[in-house]
């Protein structure tokens, strides 16, 4: 057989080993071909392929980032996407893609499989978590633990200054990131997209705190949090220079609010793409090996149209389609632990 | 309500977050009272406790070890040790224990609950990821992230000198930590008590590894690894001494077999205590904070006789006696996943 | 005798452990009496202390932040400060105070030495490295650490997207985190407060970068960069909607000056309090416990008006006056090294 | 002119750093043509070697080990080696070699340049940190951070089960890393190969901890410490059944000796070669990479004979002789200062 494999979307560590894993089952074990397509989508619209060795894929298991490289094209709002993925496949006499992606790429290749007969299988890729048929993607366990890391740092300069600590991370439909690293760090407040905030409700638990004693505390809050509206104080927030959204993060915004409304000093944290960076933790490693060699498997076996899926300890195949019904949010017995924590 | 608590068997990383979830949620939220047993079962035995606020438990989150120390004490073996865990109920007027241990620890809670009326709640826990009934215990991450670690610096050093590593790491069992760590590690032979090991059979690898170019190899053992009968050269081990059997460990005989039969220089690496020590990894006070907020529920509800568990993504209770029934071996699809990557 | 202690300005990883070697050493060994004022000189001109005791400081090592707090208040600015502080040694009947501090709280040491006659002991202490005197600070090389975990961390992700990642790190008046970190992580580009920039020669740079295929750049900014004047294109940065500066930073600046100059996608990191925050690495605090166990040598020979001081290997006492006399600046030997590798 | 680099000796995280910043400052700045051989003095003795470009030294800064490969060849106990080796030389039109190694590598260089006129430059390297001349070596501090954060993973576990915790790391002629990961991980004894320790002191100590009310210990031993003479009841130590030295170990005899004297549990951890692998941490990326660039700025100057030295916060060369002149042990100031913790 000859198999194309492809990584589309943002980048999340532990893509590495599932092409390492890949092909290593693909061509070691089954003397199947396997072939790359650089940047995603972009890849296979413009046809151009390299195949992968053994040799190729020595040494990346701990790296993060893609051998392959990612993009964001969707290949479904190209015009003639559908006929230049189906032509590139002939061209290069594959039998089957698997699809590394989140949300965005499996809706892709969701569609190109069901509608367009395009034989894909998928490995849910996103460091979010957001992704339901699987009990967790890969990535998501390392953006933990960076943040993680960085609020566990940011605890012993707030207690010595008693300071309020915003930290902003990644998370822009569900909270997984804020809820997992809030609650690992010993957060006071957790903002996140499934429950909109009242700043002033934050603001009143805030002095509390500080009515009873604590010097200190620490705020994280997913990119994707939104305030109830009509509660926040700053209207809009102000364009820079050159008219780009940049400063924006709602991280600043409820900085501003807190600092004004409780006349605390605040400092925020925007952890950036140091969460979707660097080595996996061993526990994506294993996950993204797993599913890697579970693909390979599929495909072997002509199984196409399902994606890799973690179901308590097993790896599973489910219907690509399942995959991508509805983004995974954060259920409400998670964040009422979280919650426990705050007083 | 009046609620015990002891951690007993090895100490695990993310006992406290346990410690700590249970306290803050049972006195905080349910206005109940919280008294810790030191070592184990030894504390309910000598019937001293103390009372646990959430001032004792602060700042304890990120803490390896057990704030409450532990013991391998076994009440079942003492003579009167029903006994005397009934009249320290009765003395501290105590509604029930939450009981955090192993397989040990919990098999004594199981027998003290359905023979003797004890009301326990048990919560899993054990570096060694060994306990049926929960898809994971805390504390197991971390250590395959202390091995991981180990390996991934390993591999550099072996690589420059062209040896054989050796790296012995816990398991005595149950070889997830091996399987879990040789595999994000990159192992190229991972020996586990599920799989008696023909060492003959390592070497051929070994052999034909460096014929096809290879220069160096990670040799991955589960301290509780076992060789087929009769196929080790050693035939048994050299006491210290004072008689004791400290030398052996499986992970210095598989390296003496090695150096003898291919003639290579091998290294050995015992990572020993190191790997149930210190800070746990973010996952791991979450699935630990999680199961102590589960326990004070269970406890607060009544629901004694059942045990905390991870199922998928969710935490349960189950019947303490489904948990011990057995110990959870390392499954046949992971260790094969694992044996892709040993070529 | 009777010893007094304090930290004052920003926190440092370290801090603690010099506290903790001031004490183990000073009660321990000299059997000395010390005591802690909170919250740096505020805590003097309040004459509000407590003993410190071996037990207070135990566990504390590894810890970061301060256990007494800190300020930036400066006793020189109040109107009656020199007496205040005079006052509360006698009132503590205090033979002399080690201060811990930046160059800030270590110049008013120094006015309150030499022309208060006050007895002190300083201990240098920043992440910015930029004290004369002595090799390096205490918290230095943590900060670096961190800096360059990030870096590293952002290079894979860099690398999949074909990004200029900017990197924001600390350092205003001299560029020692910037050089070291972009050193260690392999920046493309490092901006330092020593060497004002001309963003269009950073651009030129980038653009050659690109021209012989490399596919993405890290550029590290010290907080401190300032441009060459005229050459932005950017006037004046805007305020927050409270009037507040919060949103400028260097490292926004050059971002949207590239973006617009060269059409790359750019992506900013801040790290800030992160990198002063969380335990320090060995190398501090061996550091810091050598200044800490100096100090209160110091203070025992009654050698005031000297600071501890790292001169090669060893451990020495410096006049206090020499070591604030000039801030110590990134020197061209080691920059010029960082730029081999900017290629 | 034409360069030629090779790694001797243990391998050592920061090895590739130098053979980066020697061909990145060679071939780009002074185009110089660099010259690899492999496997240490081997290599140049087989006269095989091959060009090295900033090519292939891309992405190794990081990295630990050595893209060279190294071993322990001395040239100068090969009958004909001296003459091997200026034909090598000869035949490559080298004009001298940068020779990375410890005190082994850098004797046998001192020798060729003195008293054989090859034209050498030295670059110090041990994790040991026991060369004279520099004020540290590379991989020395990385060392240290692997060892010292086993001693913070010990800690809490050793606290929980009331044990005492032997470390055994690495330093065969001297004790700096047992004395600065002692120091910065809180150890309560260090024994060094500069302190024969009276095992019955050792005991004495722990015994008085016990008697205050500690319930744990943590003792650090350099693998080259040694006992007074006649102090221990083990006489020697017995062989492994192939007549091998393997199980000794100065840390598993002073083990066995603490837990025969005063019957409490003790624990061995061996950490091995995991503290010579793996990635070096920045400071020791920063120190290589300015010891490569120095290394090539000498040999492009013809400064042969001269070896790369840090001197407080510079780098400078020092004379080849004065370097080899003898190794550089813990002094006692540094000792005492860790010995202040023993309490």
């Amino acid at each position: 057989m000859r198999i194309g494999i492809l990584t589309g979307g943002g980048d999340c560590p532990g893509l590495n080993a599932v092409i390492r894993a890949v092909v290593r089952k693909g061509v070691d074990t089954y003397t199947h071909q396997v072939f790359g397509f650089r940047g995603g989508w972009l890849g296979v619209l413009n046809a151009e392929t390299e195949q992968l060795t053994t040799e190729k894929t020595r040494g990346i298991l701990h790296r993060g980032g893609t051998i392959l490289g990612t993009s964001r094209t969707d290949p479904m709002s190209e015009p003639d996407g559908v006929e230049r993925i189906k032509e590139c496949l002939d061209i290069h006499r594959l039998d089957g893609i698997i699809v590394c992606g989140g949300n965005g790429t499996l809706s892709a290749a969701s569609d190109l499989h069901y509608k367009h007969g395009v034989p894909i299988i998928g490995v849910p890729k996103t460091i979010d978590n957001d992704i339901a048929a699987t009990d967790y993607t890969f990535g998501f366990l390392t953006a933990v633990q960076v943040a993680t890391e960085a609020i566990d740092r940011l605890h012993s300069t707030a207690e010595s200054h008693s300071r309020v600590m915003v930290v902003e991370v990644m998370g822009r439909n569900a909270g997984w990131i804020a809820v997992y690293a809030g609650l690992a760090g010993g957060a006071d407040e957790i903002l996140i997209p499934e429950k909109p905030f009242d700043i002033e409700e934050v603001c009143k638990h805030l002095r509390h705190r500080y009515g009873t004693g604590k010097t200190f505390s620490i705020v994280v809050v997913a990119e994707g949090a939104v305030p109830v509206e009509g509660t926040l104080d700053v209207p809009s927030y102000p364009k820079d220079p050159f008219g780009r959204d940049r400063l924006g993060g709602i991280g600043n915004i409820v900085a501003m609010e807190i600092e004004k409304r409780i006349g605390l000093e605040v400092r925020v944290t925007i952890l950036g793409h140091v969460q979707r960076g660097g080595t996996p933790i061993p526990a994506d490693r294993v996950l993204a090996s797993r599913f890697g060699t579970m693909a390979i498997d599929l495909a072997h076996r002509g199984e196409w149209g399902t994606m890799t899926a973690l179901r308590s300890s097993r790896i599973e195949a489910v219907p690509l389609r399942e995959a991508v019904a509805e983004p995974k949010l954060v259920d409400d017995e998670l964040y009422e632990v979280a919650s426990v924590f705050f007083g």
